[in-house]
C-alpha cells in the first residue's frame, strides 16, 4: 500500500526536505508527497500543533480528492531571551523585520538559546487526524551565515554543530532538522499502517 | 430601538473605550455594549479587516443569543520603516519582545511614521455582517512615555500631538484613536438603522 500525500505548501524547499527524509528513511515505496494547492487557513495560536491542525482540517474538507490524506506543516523559531519570539509568527517577522530586525533584538544579549519546533498535521477520513512534533535545539549566531535553505536559516546554529542551517545542503540539515524529526514520525507511522 | 452589542473581548480598557465613544456621541439610548465571554479564532492574516470579520463570524455561530449582535475588533500598529511590523500580531509582540525590543528596533531609525489601525466587524441574523476600520496616523516616540492606556500607547504620538496616547486620559484619546473612528462609523451606522 502506498500513501500519496497532498502537502499543503507553496514552499519548494518544504517539499525537497521532505522528499528527502523519506528517501533517508528508504520509504519512498510506501510514501508520495505532493505540493498542493488548497486554501489554507492559519489562526492565530501560541501552539503550532493546533495551527496546523486546524489548517489541514480546514483544507481536507475544501479538497476534491478526499481519498488522499492532507498534510500541512507549520514551524517556527522560539527564542528564549525574547520569550518564545518570533513563534508561530516566524514566516511573518522574516518577512517585515527580517534576519536584520531578529539580529537587532538579540545585540548585547547573552543568552543565545533558541529552538525550531515543526508541527505536522495529517487529516483523513480512514487514517483519522493525527499531529507530530519535532523540535531541535541550538543557538542564535551573531551574524547571518550561509545562503542554503529559506526564513531564519542563515543565524540558526542546532546543537552539536559549527554551522548554520543555512551553511549546510539538503542531506545534513535533515539529520538535524526540526521538520525532519517530525515528519520522520509521520512517516513511520504511515509505514506501520502500510 | 435599541441595539445591544455583546463585544467579544477580555480587554476591560477596549470596553471603556467603546463606552465613551458611545458617550460622545449621545448614543447611549440606541447602542449599548457589554463585554461578553465568546470563542474567539484569530486568523493569521495582513487585513485586519478579514481576522475581524471571521472572528465576528465565529462567535455569532457559536452564540447562543442570536438576537443580540455579536462585535469583534481587532487592531494593530504599523511602523513604516519595519515593513509594518508588528502589524496583526501586536498583541503577541507585545507580550514577547514588548516596547523595549520595538523601540531597540527603531534604534537609529530615522523614520519613524506609523499608523494605528482598527477594524471592527459586526455579525447579526437581521443586520448582516460589516466591517469598519478607523485609521490614526502619528510616530514613533524615542522613549516610552505615560501610564494610561494599554499595549503600544506609550510610544505613539498621534499626528498634531505631542502627547503619546498612555500620556491621554480616556476622553482624549477617544479625540484622536483609531478604535475611535471605526466604532463611530459602526455606531453612526446603527443609529441610521434604529
Amino acid at each position: 500500500m502506498k500513501f500519496v500525500l497532498l502537502f499543503v505548501t507553496k514552499n519548494e524547499h518544504k517539499v525537497l526536505e521532505v522528499r528527502q527524509i523519506i528517501k533517508m528513511l528508504n520509504a519512498e515505496s510506501i510514501v508520495e508527497v505532493r505540493p498542493y494547492n488548497l486554501p489554507k487557513i492559519e489562526i492565530q495560536s501560541n501552539d503550532l500543533a493546533e495551527i496546523a491542525l486546524h489548517a489541514a482540517r480546514y483544507a481536507y474538507d475544501k479538497s476534491h480528492l478526499k481519498e488522499y490524506p492532507v498534510v500541512v506543516e507549520d514551524a517556527g523559531l522560539f527564542i528564549e531571551a525574547l520569550n518564545g519570539f518570533p513563534g508561530p509568527y516566524s514566516s511573518y517577522v522574516y518577512k517585515t523585520i527580517g534576519i536584520r530586525g531578529v539580529l537587532k533584538l538579540m545585540e548585547g544579549v547573552e543568552n543565545r538559546c533558541a529552538y525550531f519546533l515543526s508541527a505536522v498535521a495529517i487529516v483523513h477520513s480512514e487514517l483519522g487526524e493525527r499531529v507530530f512534533v519535532g523540535r531541535v535545539d541550538g543557538s542564535i549566531a551573531h551574524e547571518a551565515r550561509g545562503t542554503k535553505g529559506f526564513g531564519f536559516d542563515p543565524i540558526f546554529i542546532p546543537e552539536g554543530c559549527d554551522k548554520t542551517f543555512a551553511e549546510m545542503n539538503i542531506n545534513e540539515k535533515c539529520l538535524y532538522s526540526h521538520r525532519s524529526k517530525a515528519f520522520r514520525k509521520l512517516i513511520e507511522w504511515l509505514v506501520s499502517k502500510a
